[in-house]
């Protein structure tokens, strides 16, 4: 019998799709990450170009919205000399009615290498990765609440430059876990790579219970989860929540989970305030700490396009 | 007194322009064809580029959206290393009232080299290439329900990679006749290429009979329009038709004209299907067929590509 | 005491980012036009690139739509061999609700080297300038109704081509003046290149009294306005302006201050006359003076492509 193999490794355990987190063995995350390191020295030279994709043709599909994120891709795409064409799926063949399926397949026949997809279902990712030719590599740029692995990535190349070391940190995941892809990619990765606290605070509603079986410390309470981490991620909080049943409003939970100097103050003192952006300031993060000495979340930034280089030309280079 | 000249043309009959199949000799058409055929091994490449364009610019002028359409132009150009200008033109210029020729007049003089139009009214891209400036290259990447000369020759490079030869070919395009430049270009092609038998199927309302004229056989029975045949052609039927009194319904259409496995058991052992896409599973074609042996839809995306390329590289190496 | 340094200029007097032409030395002036005059050439050669912005990022920042002037950018970045990202702002994280400021500091982490902005606010490139990383590069592509300094350097670069000099010129500016960011620029860049006699000529509502001390002519009837005029720019009328009531009818505004072959033939006999475009033909000019022998509308836009690889190239060249 044959075990079902991880989608993301051909039989050398080499990467060629990015889909998730979960499931890669730290090795892997290890190599991209040291590969970020090398690409880190490219985005400040006078000539920010490597030729390692040359005329590759890389497809943003984006079938949600985020010019923020497919900027960063379509960047890391030119740093590496890749063609990039971006596709504005909205308004494409799915709007006529075509299947994704039909899509990717006709993506596919015109010799594309390399698809990064968006979507707002969790799982089309790797639907996409099951059905698309063999020479066609896939990377997950967040799938509705499942999973955005190159934020994970850039987030634990943010942790390392500035920690070093993940083997002694505390780590606390701050907000709407519930609903966050991010989260759930932090805390897979956060595991493999060896940290030995993880955190996840917030209210009830918006931090699922069954975290306790990935060994994460569930916590409801702002300062016992930010007592002396070395790490605080705090999560975008998505307007359209606040509407809902789950949250009492945009004030209240400021003050009660809201990243203030104060509440920082209990942290250690070398501790880092990262943030995927963009962030919602006064909401889930007050200014003072946003642009205060311990932010980096504009290192974080300038990480990911290195990290997604790194993603993109490991993945090239490994054959199906 | 001069006879006059066919725009598309210059006086040594070599190819500038690319408005429509009609008019254009068989020695044009095949010259495209092999020349297609030399950059099929670009696509298979590793570096998937050659420097015929470099330094060119191509611009998308794309009065009516087509994603899928204006990808593939834009790859094709991208290959050949020119630089691509996406226009989106519902929201420019043209949106303050400015008048098609004031637009035209204004691109030229950005030093463009080609256009490639897709334009709702027929005869756009004739009023373009009358009008831009003498080094600027224009194609029609569909206008109306005139023609689609693109698609007719990457469906004609189709025929000859699989059937080798049109001399001896009977073929068969199925559907809204009457609404399709897909078929209007075809059918020119295959006429001026040799075909011998070309059928026109589809019921009284979606069939011109003045195809008959053109040497074409209209057919309104679906068994007796594919029966031997070595190509079946099958039309997308637009959703917007069924709407209206020409057609009672898509299931009812499906019955009559659909492809399924049984109908085309009436062709030839060896027949094969193309489609222009984006296809309607269970409208104009069954699943069955569109996914089955016969099937060289995906081919002709691939072989789109090439023909594009060998298009742009054709009329952008002849002067005016 | 530190005097307030013109944000645009380094400590040895060089440009570093275009904001406005007021403020700006005669010197720079002439020395973005003289670049440009170089530039030209390469817009007529087979290969129209130079690889003086190789590896940089022009990232294209429209918070205002403007397909035609981001491809005139876009067209200037890719001749000099940057990697171009259009932004569709619209769209993007400031839909979120961040903050221009926060976008900012985001594109300047993913290692932008330069941004082009159109904002409807006037003052917006200079707050950008103010905070944005020191390595990154402004470019105002119009703001509000404050300024568009590239168009009114490709003017000045016109009115040079065809006059050769200055220093004997009329020069008449004729409509919507008070909300035009081109005739501010205009004028400023006419004054600081020595121009003697600069009139501005529209109704009394269009035309803003203080120009006066500027020592600009206003001039409220279109024979004076006009007569022996070296050159004539004309100004768009806004649609939109004409529903108020600062104007009667496009009608009447065209009876009164349209330019015609008859109040042309008030100017000098070898006037040029110029407009930044779209024209709205039979509003502000009639199509016998914009298709007629002295418009040099559509060469404008050939030298706005040389102007603006100038400018990207000499900004990228200085040191903040």
């Amino acid at each position: 019998m044959l075990s079902r193999r991880n989608p993301q490794l051909n039989r050398h355990g080499e990467l060629i799709h990015l889909l998730s987190i979960e499931g890669l063995p730290r090795e892997v995350l290890t190599h991209i990450l040291d590969t970020a390191g090398s690409f880190m020295s490219v985005g400040e030279r006078d000539v920010k170009k490597v030729p390692l994709l040359r005329g590759k043709s890389v497809f943003n599909l984006f079938f949600e919205n985020s010019t923020r994120t497919r900027t960063t891709f379509e960047i890391a795409a030119k740093r590496l000399s890749a063609d990039v064409i971006n596709l504005d799926i909205a308004r494409s063949s799915t709007a006529k009615g075509e299947s994704l399926l039909d899509t990717i397949a006709n993506l596919s026949a015109m010799q594309a290498d390399m698809f990064v997809v968006r979507h707002g279902e969790s799982g089309a990712p790797y639907l996409i990765a099951q059905h698309c030719a063999p020479h066609v590599h896939v990377i997950n740029a967040g799938d509705g609440r499942h999973a955005h692995p190159t934020q994970a990535l850039l987030d634990m190349y943010t942790i390392r430059h500035f920690k070093r070391d993940f083997s002694g940190l505390t780590v606390a995941v701050v907000g709407d876990i519930v609903h966050s892809r991010v989260a759930r990619s932090d805390i897979h990765a956060l595991t493999t790579l060896g940290v030995p606290e993880i955190r996840a605070v917030g209210p009830r509603t918006l931090v699922p219970a069954d975290l306790r079986e990935m060994g994460v410390r569930v916590v409801h309470d702002m300062d016992e989860g930010v007592a002396d981490a070395d790490v605080v991620i705090m999560l975008r909080l998505q307007n359209e929540r606040m509407s809902g049943a789950m949250l009492p409003s945009a004030g209240e939970f400021f003050k009660r989970f809201g990243l203030t100097n104060a509440k920082l103050g209990l942290a250690r003192p070398d501790a880092i305030v990262m943030h995927p952006g963009p962030i919602n300031r006064g909401v889930e993060i007050a200014s003072e700490v946003a642009d205060g000495r311990a932010s980096v979340i504009l290192p974080q930034v300038t990480f990911g396009i290195a990290v997604r280089m790194a993603v993109m030309s490991i993945i090239a280079g490994n054959q199906a």
